[in-house]
């Protein structure tokens, strides 16, 4: 995405070194930082100069090319994974892309493993980018739907599931970025997400890449869903079961609880959709899975 | 309440004067202000030192008591009460106070003005005293209710409608200082209330008093909840219309939409309450109004 007019990735290979953002100097100031050796990786994760799973997983791919470089045997091989796999011990995308790259290049001769993991680690990312979008492509469907009936669509998210989580586009905010690209006029009430106030990454991103928004205390959004100013929630998900129930970001269930009316409010004129909602709600006790289904959007990779 | 095993009133006659705590203060420091004329007594309703409708009401008529004690002529008690209601212009408790005031002393010879305006102060204050303590038995009724299954019953409680809003107890806090000071265990979960966090003030006046709680995010009531560690949400009202909507400080109605399923998951013994609650639920569509009458107490003077 944008920033200042030039698209920027939020991980990327720069000749035999890797370039991040350090997320840690945001919303603050924007300053890039270049690393060089995997000790240098495993410490921008500690020290979550890169936070957000999807890009610690891509982090830790390009981290494991660094540390060969130095070491493509199987003892530098492991001591690698080893370093790195610790830097953030709950991250799943962690541990998923190093079992990958881990697989990927231990049966090849040492003298081969360097080029291969560049390769690998840039596959990894660029596949990250292309699920974003595809998560976009999904979302941009509702937003358009939405967009029918109105001059601007209000989206509300919480926490951050930005470009800055990911490698690019992000997974609850690559619709909007989708739909903001291709002009259709969309507004994002943005939680402050407290204690961590990642609420503040999402409004820098957003002003960054040119989308309206407004930064909102985490209180705020059950009153505006209450007076129509949302039309659809879209945020991140940390897990999500087999059967539709959705994990994320402390707070998050007071969104989708307040978001589950909305819904009838705003789609009186479309028979079909609410009888579907209305025999769901009558089925599941599970509030936050109703409003899963509903207005409420959630998106994982 | 108690600070530091002293008993106090948010506001106080001290001779000529009276006292105030300066609530720009807490909870850092704990400073009382002594204030002797009717211009430091707009100011400090100004400044906010003295905030909450409540006692910027009882603050008001003792600052005309200050007014009359310059000037209790016809046109000092004007001159009084204009400047006293342009202090908070929207505060519905101030404008009560004053007229009551002004009804009580302008009949009177200027001379009697002064003395009858400071005893009408007072019962101004220990009305709103009584009111509470009122408030606080109502409420420890609930809460020894749910007292007799439970070691300690968990309160959730948003924004301050403590003693520090009122002259003494408070009013959605009465209930909780009526049973910590009769020994019903009592835990609070204190919301931070964002953006002017409030939480700070209610969680400063149980620490001063030694009631137990802790201070979280605005996210966590919703969690919290859905995990059982909620018996019950009191919070304070701005206003509450004759059909038992309530309105209150921006937050309150995401906590008031959470806390509505809990009734069912903790009364399925009390086969009397469900059937009730049941059938208010399909009958009625603000579920403000559903969740204020169940678990979700919301109290004003």
């Amino acid at each position: 995405m944008k920033v200042a007019d030039v698209s920027y990735r939020s991980v990327w290979r720069d000749g035999d070194s890797i370039g991040i953002v350090d997320q840690t100097r945001l919303p603050h100031e924007f300053v890039t930082r270049r690393l060089s050796t995997v000790e240098a990786v495993a410490h921008a994760i500690t020290a979550m100069q890169v936070r957000g799973a999807p890009l610690i997983g891509a982090v830790a791919a390009y981290g494991l090319a660094l540390a060969l470089r130095k070491d493509s045997s199987d003892s530098g091989l492991s001591a690698g994974v080893e370093l790195l796999m610790q830097a953030r011990p709950t991250a799943v995308n962690l541990r998923w892309s190093l079992t990958r790259m881990l697989e990927h290049v231990r049966p090849l001769d040492p003298a081969l493993r360097v080029d291969a993991a560049w390769d690998e680690a840039g596959r990894i990312a660029d596949e990250d980018i292309e699920l974003n979008k595809s998560i976009g492509r999904h979302g941009l469907a509702l937003i358009r739907d939405l967009a029918k009936d109105k001059s601007i669509v209000n989206v509300l998210t919480h926490c951050n599931a930005g470009w800055l989580a990911t490698v690019d586009y992000g997974t609850a905010l690559a619709p909007i970025y989708l739909a903001h690209d291709e002009g259709v006029p969309v507004h994002v009430w943005v939680d402050e997400t407290r204690p961590r106030n990642q609420g503040m990454l999402t409004a820098w991103e957003l002003a960054s890449h040119g989308v309206p928004h407004t930064l909102i205390t985490d209180n705020a959004g059950g009153h505006l869903m209450q007076h129509g100013k949302v039309d659809i929630v879209i945020v991140g998900a940390d897990r999500v079961t087999s059967g539709g129930d959705v994990c994320n970001k402390i707070g998050t269930y007071l969104k989708a609880l307040a978001a589950k009316p909305i819904r009838f409010r705003f789609s009186p004129q479309s028979p079909a959709r609410p009888s579907i909602g209305r025999s769901t709600i009558r089925s599941r006790k599970s509030r936050l899975k109703n409003a899963a289904r509903m207005k409420f959007c959630s998106f994982a990779v």
